[in-house]
Order: C-alpha cells, then sequence, then structure tokens
C-alpha cells in the first residue's frame, strides 16, 4: 500500500475523526506488541493531540510507561481479523502478534514502536499527560508524524472514493462498517 | 420513535462505542442549546463513564460548568441536517436551537437539559473531571441514565438489522454513515 505523509498537525487529528477502532502499537527497539482500542478521541487540531485509554494491568502498558510513545494505526475492513486477534490475546502468551495475525512492520519516523503497514494509516504518538481512572489510565499525547495510504486521502482527510472501509466496534466481538461518504445539508429555515 | 431505558452501566457506554458523532444537550430548566460534538467516548463500564470536548468560549459550555450535566443524543442519518446546522450555529444568534432545525425536546429523568427525541439514543450524563486543555476542556462524566431506541436494540447495544445508519465525522461538512454489521473472525494459526 503506497503511504503519503501527512503533516501532524492541523490536519493528522482527522485519521481519528470517524471514531474507528484503533491498533495501538508500542515498543522499546527491543520487543514491541500490538492491541486493539476502541476508546479513542482527537483532543486538539493544532498542535495534533489525541487521547486513548489503557487498562493500567494492560501487557503493553509498560512500554508506553516506560517509552512515552506509542502508534496509533487505523486498520481498514481488509485486517479486522487481526484487529479482534490483536483485541483477544495478551503479549505475555502471543510475543509476536506482527507475525502471529500476518502483519507488517512499517518503520516510524520519531518514535521506536513500528506502525502496521496493512493499516490505512497511522500516528506517532508522544504522552503528554496521563489522567489517572483508577484501573485504566487516559493518555494524552501528542502527534508527532502521520502516514495515510494515498489512494484513501483527500483534502486533509479521509476519502471513501476507492473502497475504504472502516471498523466500528459495537462491543464483543461485533462491529459496524463505515464505507461510503453522504451529502448533508442544513435545513432551511 | 419508541424508547426503551438501559441501565447506565455496564452496557450504556456502547452507544459511544461506534464512535458516531454525537448532539449534545444543555440547559438549566429555563433556557437550553445544542451542539455537535465529534470528539467524545466512553471511558468505563461500571461505574458508566463518558468523556466529551468542549471549547470553553462555546455558547453551551457556561451551562455545563453551572449544572454540572449535559445530555448525549446519539443521531441517525435522519437528522443529519440538524447535526450539521446545531455545529454550525450559536446558541448567541438561535435561541432555540430544537425549533430552528426542527427537533423535539424528549423529557430528561436524571437532569434539566432535555433530551433530543429524534436521536436514536441517548446518554444523561454529570461532570466528574475537568481536564484543562487550554482554550478547550476534557469533560469527564458519569452516565446517570440512557434510553435507545427499541427498533435498533440488542444485547445490551446498537442492532443495525432495522435501518439503523449512524453518522462518522469527516471533518468540515463531510461525514460517512455506518449502516451494516460485518462478521470478524479471527485469523487461523
Amino acid at each position: 500500500m503506497k503511504k503519503i505523509k501527512i503533516d501532524p498537525s492541523p490536519n493528522a487529528y482527522r485519521l481519528l475523526n470517524p471514531g474507528a477502532v484503533a491498533l495501538i502499537s508500542v515498543g522499546d527497539g527491543k520487543t514491541d506488541n500490538l492491541f486493539s482500542v476502541t476508546w479513542n478521541m482527537p483532543l486538539k487540531r493544532e498542535p495534533g493531540m489525541v487521547a486513548i485509554l489503557s487498562g493500567k494491568g494492560h501487557f503493553s502498558y509498560p512500554f508506553i510507561e516506560k517509552t512515552g510513545e506509542f502508534g496509533i494505526n487505523i486498520p481498514g475492513i481488509e485486517i479486522a481479523g487481526a484487529v479482534l486477534g490483536c483485541g483477544r490475546t495478551t503479549g505475555s502468551k502471543v510475543p509476536d502478534k506482527f507475525a502471529r495475525f500476518g502483519l507488517t512492520r512499517q518503520s516510524p519516523e520519531k518514535i521506536k514502536a513500528p506502525l502496521v503497514e496493512e493499516a490505512v494509516g497511522n500516528l506517532e504518538c508522544q504522552v503528554s499527560q496521563i489522567v489517572d481512572l483508577g484501573t485504566s489510565s487516559l493518555i494524552i499525547a501528542n502527534i508527532l508524524a502521520a502516514t495515510i495510504a494515498e489512494e484513501h486521502y483527500k483534502d486533509g482527510g479521509w476519502c471513501y472514493d476507492n473502497g475504504l472501509s472502516l471498523l466500528h466496534h459495537l462491543g464483543g466481538d461485533s462491529f459496524a462498517a463505515s464505507d461510503h461518504e453522504i451529502e448533508v445539508q442544513i435545513p432551511e429555515e
């Protein structure tokens, strides 16, 4: 898949705008891991800022604490099985989730964690603040770099013209897909 | 639209799980307002907890500060025009957005802000924490009550069998729609 770089601001946040599920990649340069995160959102356009939610007990959490970095990878429907798999397995039992689920490491530009080549979009993030929510943490991070599939990019964000289909998690093993743009007009007075 | 009540936890968070755009309703019992929020996410299943992002300069922000409450209304595609309209207008110039955009006030159970009858799901929320992000605030809130359209409810969350189509904001005036569930299986080893 041909990827192009986009600036971290003002538009990279748009990769998270549709509210799709994400694959989070972590790594320290020696080992790495992937996990699925439904709970993510943009926080600011400029500088580009985002938030993800992670349980403190997750295998990947110490990677984020140690490196202060993570990747956000937006999967298309083509790798939906891998997204479910990464969410249902732990790095303590599956040490190489890339290999287990047929994913390829994409070289990052600014962080140590690898990105996911098969994902249609990727953000490299640096933690700026952690909000303690008890057993979980809301991790706030700045966007350092971003890439997006060239065929799915238009006007600073997603383009649905070429078969893009993003995954929206409903709960359990259930997902919906968004695969088309719609025309919206403000009702006349 | 026939609505049913669902408990605030453990499943009400699922109304936000697909990452759809939301209409936020605020009110103090005398006046009220609506605004559109793309940036929202669940934070916890039990007790049900969510977050939304609001600019501090928004007309509705003082309502949230004063009352400590707001409603989250999940629109279907049927009211997409109203969602765009509520996002493009300010309560300082359009004092009754319900009337302007053809929406009906649904009586809340626990808060003062009215809900949106035409929305397919509604959450009543009480602010528990505000994270200062400069010109904007991340508003963390507990879910106090929830209703969902009966025809779009299944197994604790959304059901796409009866024409549900949720809106996912891409940026500017552009939206994608999720309108079908997909089958996902973990790849075999």
